[in-house]
């Protein structure tokens, strides 16, 4: 059955009839009745009958949801795409992205009690197929909001680039408003979708004093509570799992109640208001991130240069290692003016090349220590070095921007 | 100070003068005394005082050691080098691989209530310069050790990349007795290393009657119990923790308690004498790992179709994904009768390619599922099928040689 539908549900003797709905939590199914309310009923796919195949929901009900009430903060949402802009096709099982962010809006009444909202379709696209030119642009609509007086900003985005998005906002944007990325695992027309619970919790920490890049996402698999994590730290760990992102290398910023919307926070972080809107949004597209194994060969590197790649990024075993016989390629990218950051493939822990041989014959050939930056992180940041300090590259990569690398820790635990 | 050097320790006012030998366990010096036995004692590097650089431990300490002790079962060693077999050069600070399997023994009293022992030096190498060719060498010496009657085998290795030596043994040793790969993440003459008790721990599972390929390191950052991790399943999950090594999307085998010497199991396993030795140690080491990052350019599929590389994993997003424009470098390697699996770089959870357009496009490419394996495991694995069923690598990647793939369980939580 498709949202829109006109259906009939039974229940302990009663019959509900009236339009299928997004569901706004778990486990429910939520019917838009004649009388208008919508109303939130556990029944299974096998006990909701078909009375009618209806239209798409219509765009007048976004009208309402969209009204301003006075005394909220506006919020801007920009969506890109993602399950949680997404439907699933019921003749295939397979989910597009399809939603607006007006959808979304729609679809999760609490939203309301929250905000005002501005909605915005940057673009439209599964996560996957995000590329370098659309943080750019996602940075400077990011901008433009809070320039146009948004007191925060919530992205809609796929889970499986988010790490890399949320990095790349951080280093681009200094933000004096909390910009908040959201995705959901489920599509939000599933009864398990954790699409209205992240999007409430991201809401709340949009109008937070937490002026920072992060992500917002279950922090459980139960629908408790979310996470805030830092843009810098949140890496998805689990394919499916609705709390599949965990802050590595750093406790996350805080967390959202669910029901009560309090927000708690664990670190010290950016206030509202604390800084003035920068934005540097220029990047390097030309980086790889190369995962070596034992025994592959060093001819990547030699490939990577011959190609005009500017930076490369290692993701190297243990503290950071890569085999002897990579170092002449380290040392070739040193010569041609190529920086070689080294993280390693455990993702949780410190680099240190200075115990071991290997390590140290790697820093003597010129490869920059990527201290506790994620893979993922450290790439998107020397994107962003090499376009805006390229003459500094080795020392800002080993220096914290956006709280993607720690203090010294020492590497005994 | 080095081991072997002659020193002095004031404690509570009595003196202990001494050699210098390797610590049994964290946070102890031990000395050997005149009188020829060893003392544990808490003391910090500055209470301790040199009176005479020593030499090197004498290799006639080891006879002792490796006396045949009656009614003990028998346990092969080999030694493959890493942080286990190494110790500090204390003028730079930095780690050196020089211990062989009998210094290992020497250095820890314990083992010799476990066993009897038969040690061999296989390679002395960092781990990070293993290779495929060590891999199959290193079979080859674990099927010999048993065909000469070792009733298990203990392979001492670096941590780095474990994870790939215990999948490769995986896939080419069906075992009638336990291996098992052991490490340490401090030098075994650091205070706080981590070797004696590994290495005890990995002494019992040798024992037991789990004949499988498995790993055994530290379960938790204190000195109590080692986790047993499948062969499989073991990841390094961090660079420098003792219990850096996790099992991923599968329950660990069990978990030996240091003290008590108790094996306690999680799961069923394959049992000591249920299967005759095999051995099939061939390997394509033509095979790559490529981890897609947002925007990266598809010609990195064309680089290795053209270098003539036989197979290919991909380290997706999510459920397994890459960008829309891959699609074609996909379809190339099926043309040209190279494999290309999909693993996700979320590492836990499963890969689901039928859920959105993208992992259908890749599927109708010709893509493999790499189910649950781990994108190191399907490596090793794809290079193992390859050489030993090379007309079946589709169906074969799919199917669970080595508990490294789980029946499959919903993508839901």
């Amino acid at each position: 059955m498709d949202l829109g539908d006109r259906v009939l549900v039974e229940r302990n003797g009663v019959s509900y009839e009236g339009v299928l709905m997004p569901p706004i939590r778990a486990d429910r199914v939520v019917i838009k009745l004649k009388n208008g309310y919508n109303i939130g009923l556990r029944a299974k796919e096998g006990e909701i009958k078909l009375i009618e195949k209806g239209q798409e929901i219509e765009p007048p009900l976004l009208e309402h949801h969209l009204r301003k009430k006075p005394g909220l903060p506006d919020v801007s949402i920009l969506s890109t795409g993602g399950t949680i802009a997404s439907r699933v096709d019921y003749r295939t099982g397979a989910v597009s992205s399809q939603f607006s962010a007006e959808r979304i809006i729609s679809a999760i009444p609490e939203l309301e009690e929250i905000a005002n909202y501005r909605a915005h379709v940057i673009y439209q696209v599964l996560s996957e197929n995000m590329r370098t030119e659309y943080w750019t642009s996602l940075a400077r609509s990011v901008a433009e909001e809070i320039r146009s007086g948004a007191e925060g900003v919530i992205i809609t985005h796929g889970t499986d680039t988010m790490t890399y998005t949320a990095a790349a906002l951080s280093f681009m944007l200094k933000t004096p408003v909390p910009v908040v990325l959201v995705g959901s695992q489920r599509s939000s027309d599933r009864p398990s979708s954790d699409a209205p619970m992240n999007a409430t919790c991201a809401a709340t920490v949009a109008i937070s004093d937490i002026a920072e890049v992060c992500v917002v996402m279950h922090g459980t698999t139960s629908d408790d509570y979310c996470t805030i994590h830092r843009g810098t730290r949140a890496r998805k760990m689990h394919t499916s799992r609705r709390d599949a992102f965990q802050s590595i290398n750093q406790h996350p910023l805080g967390r959202v109640d669910y029901l009560s919307r309090e927000v708690e926070t664990y670190l010290p972080y950016r206030r509202r208001g604390e800084v003035e809107l920068e934005l540097k949004e220029r990047l390097e597209p030309k980086c790889a991130l190369v995962k070596y194994t034992p025994g592959s060969s060093p001819d990547i590197l030699h490939y990577y240069i011959e190609k005009g790649y500017r930076g490369i990024v290692l993701e190297g075993t243990g503290l950071g290692h890569v085999s002897s016989d990579w170092i002449e390629g380290i040392v070739r990218a040193r010569e041609e003016d190529i920086p070689v950051v080294i993280t390693s493939q455990c993702l949780r822990g410190r680099i240190c090349d200075r115990v071991y041989d290997t390590g140290r014959d790697m820093l003597d050939a010129g490869a920059i220590e990527g201290s506790d930056m994620l893979p993922e992180v450290a790439l998107v940041k020397l994107m962003w070095v090499l376009a805006n300090n390229p003459a500094e590259v080795g020392p800002v990569m080993k220096t914290s921007l956006a709280e993607e690398i720690s203090p010294f820790t020492p590497i005994t635990v």
